[in-house]
């Protein structure tokens, strides 16, 4: 592929385009301006791309469409889980502590309005040693309606057991939302088989679609159980004078309005493409077989530590550096064509690969890593 | 210009794209793709071009930026109102009769959740004759917390005096919600004069900016009585751990996340053409002028009745056919290129004018119906 940037480690923060992609935007815009842009046409024919776009999701996801709502982002999606259960006094969620920020402060909102109570459990600790269901397991209250938890840890790079910590979740009557900000695109999902709750994904991290398009998955069983909150036209359904009489029965219930619609033309094309390339599981473990050289390089270099004492579970690699700030080292690696993020907590650097990275591109990162140490 | 279609008459529902604003769009990816997608610098940037998009609709809007919060859609907005208020058991929502499906339903499910009441007060009538202002405050109740109106209705083409109205809910404590999905890109605004408190909108109908992008303004006096519901990291500060301390205190305080950036460009480019051609006074007469011309040329049809008896006072112009379905008449004028919507309540057709469209394409469209008409 042609888009693939050499010093690109970024892929946990967004996927760069490939010219397919940006073509199925562009596409997109001409014929809605050709057409429309607002016609009886175009709008048919946008219900038909939206159609498309879940349904390439799905089998992504080893789903089905009418599980598929689509969403603005991952952030979203998680946001239609917690504000769609009906919350009673006392009601308890229990998360992990590698939670991205927004979460939980949707939490804590949710918590302050509602009267609920929140509390984290020590998943971070369980990198290199420990059991996470287990931790999830003991952290359990008698009045816990919810868990939230990432299937692939967005700092230090872990998969957590998805299928375990349903069924134990499960067991208690507790129902189990995950932000798949990182594991959707890089890991091979049959949702259905974890028994999962609700999956809140996006298109534009590992999936390489554009920024603005994501997803949320909801188990059949779990459907009913969840309301709308934020509701537009595009979830309900109308009598003949134009009313609102009914929510849409599948997972376009929880989507409110107008959106930018070429995007997810675009974020369907992406999707070919990876299925072009190979099934998710073979993409998988390209994906493991190159992050594995990564992590080696990076061990074997003198003043860094990475997380994790034995290879990565999938592509993101996060290290950190002795005695060196890692922001400006980052800032420094920007500026030579090498694009890495810094994470707060833990206080370290994550380099992601994805399955088209090349180990020339690995090479050539810790190369420059490893002059930068010996020169700082 | 050159993006005026002839045959274009679906401004209210959504605008065309200049060729401008496209390329603004497709240089957003450029530059996305180049220097990113995910770094340092393009995550800058970004927040450089987002805060230049809320400071273009500010202009618009006769605000400041720190108003202005970017949304998916005009929706969104409303939803961000609704759900941020403090509801209590038996408070009660005005709504007029005139209002978006998306927004009764997001209203009827507050009340399901909250156990408020809401009720509907007959504005549509007020279209040739009575007073608006009088109907709300005739129907405003001792528990009345909000009245949700629509500042051109989007069914008749009504534009209700929102400063009055505003006042006389001022006057009794209740806050003034308005859906400004005709309003913003059509009528001259200077909102803070208007004293409303919530004016949510969108970018892709009047203003000729992409789907995808709108926006909500929160008047300064009622921006702490509203808290965020949606939450995500672009609505929040975060410590030196990345953890959620405190809420933005600008408009940013109700946005979410990642988002189809390149069609916030796109949105500032289409505001700034707009800006080159005239200002919103200006704009907004050239619209009436031209409105004014279409809503003759069909009065005089035989077998046609506008729903107006005067000139209208914005670009939508409603008319019913006698003896004649709406919807099939419209396929057939989009069949020859014509782009018109039908309406439910009242069931009707609705031809839109912008200050670009030309007299000989409003003559077009009107013989073009004459001739079906007679022909039919």
């Amino acid at each position: 592929m042609g888009w693939k940037q050499k010093g690109y480690f970024n892929f946990g923060g967004q996927g760069p385009l490939s010219p397919q992609t940006l073509s199925a935007i562009e596409q997109g815009y001409d014929k809605i301006q050709e057409q429309g842009p607002f016609s009886q046409g175009v709008n048919a024919w946008l219900q038909e791309e939206s159609a498309n776009t879940r349904q390439a999701i799905a089998q992504e996801l080893g789903t089905t469409p009418e599980t598929i709502t689509l969403t603005e982002n991952v952030t979203v999606g998680c946001n239609i889980a917690l504000w769609g259960l009906s919350w009673q006094k006392q009601d308890h969620i229990l998360l992990s502590d590698c939670e991205h920020p927004g979460i939980i402060a949707t939490i804590q909102e949710i918590a302050d309005r509602f009267g609920i109570n929140y509390s984290t459990c020590p998943i971070m600790d369980t990198l290199n040693q420990g059991d996470p269901t287990a931790v999830f397991k003991q952290h359990l209250r008698e009045n816990t309606k919810l868990v939230v938890l990432s299937h692939l840890l967005w700092n230090t790079g872990q998969v957590l057991p998805l299928k375990a910590i349903t069924e134990v979740c499960h067991q208690q009557g507790v129902k189990v939302l995950v932000d798949a900000a990182q594991s959707v695109g890089s890991l091979p999902l049959d949702l259905p088989h974890t028994d999962v709750d609700f999956y809140a994904f996006t298109g534009h991290k590992w999936l390489c679609g554009p920024a603005g398009v994501g997803g949320l998955y909801i188990s059949k069983p779990s459907f009913s159980d969840l309301r709308p909150t934020f509701i537009g036209w595009r979830g309900i359904n109308l009598d003949d004078r134009g009313k609102p009489v009914s929510y849409k029965e599948d997972g376009r219930k929880f989507e409110v309005a107008t959106a930018a619609y070429p995007q997810y033309m675009g974020l369907t094309s992406a999707i070919e493409q990876h299925h072009q390339w190979g099934t998710t599981t073979e993409r998988y473990h390209k994906i493991c077989e190159l992050s594995k050289i990564l992590w080696e390089r990076l061990s074997n270099l003198k003043g860094i530590h990475c997380l994790r004492t034995s290879p990565p579970e999938a592509g993101l690699v996060s290290f950190q550096l002795e005695n060196i700030s890692h922001k400006p080292f980052v800032t420094e690696l920007e500026k030579e064509g090498f694009l890495l993020r810094t994470l707060a907590d833990p206080d370290c650097i994550r380099a992601c690969v994805h399955y088209f990275t090349t180990v020339e591109a690995i090479e050539a990162l810790v190369e420059t890593i490893k002059t930068k140490l010996s020169s700082g």
